[in-house]
């Protein structure tokens, strides 16, 4: 079996990289917090002194960090991945960054014939520990093809989407229609509510219909509950947004409800929400309309 | 079994009306437009002289008017409901209005003993023809039991949310989701395009998860082949919009991106499209990024 790196022992990777274990791969990790580290070792992971180290030991490195400047400073940075890989070495970004970036450091790392996917996920922490996040994967067919099964042993699904980058325009493009299904729910459900309905009826009297989603579904019986326990915080969202606007604005398209639904995420941070549920966002229309939708 | 009056046969009134023909019902009619009368009349219909001519005979009088103005003047105006109608006889406002008008053409009638639901509707002409409407009423309990056999000759659901103005208030509610979830899709697909990725691929990669929704289901396959024939009608959201901002700033609610969602209806209707589909809202992105989201 070929030895994999995996750097980046997060909330995400850190399962991840399990299950890497589990399935039997000899696994090099790195992480600036020296805890995941142990915690991967006593699992049966070996420990690597630096991102430059684990690659020098690995077939194919994965990397599942916070955003793009982490990503690059990790790849590209001192002691970092490029300076360990050798020609022929498989770069998988994992983490959700912008799609710009990864294009820049594929780039970069083919000038000395090491080869990049990116593959962001989507699913959060408990998908992540079952193996069965959605895996989103930009890049050549013929190395998607190489590493496809091991990508199936973190997701119960893993589908190229296109050239490098793409994983991540598609990751970008399923969080602005989350964040702006969640937005359309907040606005017609305290509309709703301040005007004198019961939102659990309109709830089911509307979902069966042209305005359902699985937004919905899977966010309302939360929102009645008044429960915004995270599921996917809020301060996630805001970065992956912010990466959709950089793009839209490097690419060329306007997104007006985007960076509108953006803000709003913003002034929830600023009162204190960051790390609560996306589908808290509904306290922000809760607030200012002075009513609450709860059963 | 009760005499119905119906006023009101336009794209959605005329087969309404038909198939209570069909399951039997005596049925006076009005309209303006004679053709449409005469059209029912052949199929078994009586012709009304007025307003107040179709309400002196009928037990029961059901209006499907554009709007509130006209649900206004046909109820409480010159020659209108109100003047025929006795105490006891039951109006059903089916229109899509504004709920506050709803509340206060009720409220008049109340006066003279008459009752009042507002039953508006979602499912568009082919539904009306097949019977198949989701009909959201708000009204009294025991008055909503007397008729919701005959609404079930129109609809294959016909549910009580609560009081009167209540099935309106659902139905902005609905409208506001579609909107922006037509929007949501928009903003993601046009930015995907943009950025080199196949819309077919990214489609099937986020359907499956909490980006999925009936908006995107419904409508990308027809984005897709540049399909934008109606459907509903860009003209009439524009309609919906307008009474959901007018009930948010009655009660009290802000809805920011509902009115931006509106703004944007309204460029496409200065743009000849307000006969399209609603769908076609992807457009107004497709124009400015100057990009197609195309199989």
């Amino acid at each position: 079996m070929q030895t994999i790196g995996f750097i980046g022992l997060g909330i995400m990777g850190k399962p991840m990289a399990k299950n890497l274990l589990k399935a039997g791969y000899p696994l090099i990790v790195y992480d600036i917090n020296q805890e995941a580290v142990e915690e991967l070792v006593d699992c049966g992971a070996m420990a690597g002194r630096s991102s430059k180290d684990v690659a020098t030991k690995s077939e194919i490195v994965i990397t599942m960090l916070p955003n793009s400047p982490e990503v690059k400073e990790v790849v590209l940075g001192a002691n970092g991945v490029a300076e360990g890989a050798q020609p022929g070495t498989i770069v998988i970004d994992m983490s959700s960054i912008s799609p710009i970036a990864s294009q820049e450091i594929a780039k970069e790392l083919a000038k000395q014939g090491v080869v990049m996917l990116d593959a962001p996920v989507s699913g959060g922490e408990p998908k992540a520990i079952d193996g069965t996040l959605a895996i989103m994967v930009g890049g050549p067919q013929d190395v998607f093809a190489k590493v496809r099964d091991i990508l199936l042993h973190m997701g119960s699904s893993a589908i190229l989407v296109g050239e490098i980058g793409s994983g991540n325009v598609t990751k970008l493009a399923n969080q602005i229609i989350v964040a702006l299904n969640i937005a359309a729910m907040s606005e017609a459900m305290v509309l709703a509510v301040k005007a004198g309905t019961d939102p659990e009826k309109v709830f089911q009297a509307i979902r069966g219909g042209l305005a359902g989603s699985t937004v919905l579904d899977a966010k309302m019986p939360l929102v009645m509950e008044g429960n915004f326990e995270p599921g996917f915080r809020i301060e996630l969202h805001i970065k992956d947004l912010l990466n959709a606007l950089d793009t839209a604005h490097t690419v060329g398209v306007p997104l007006p409800l985007s960076s509108q639904v953006l803000e709003i995420m913003q002034a929830l941070k600023v009162d204190g929400k960051a790390k609560e549920d996306h589908g808290g966002l509904i306290q922000f229309y809760e607030k200012l309309a002075n009513v609450e939708v709860r059963k």
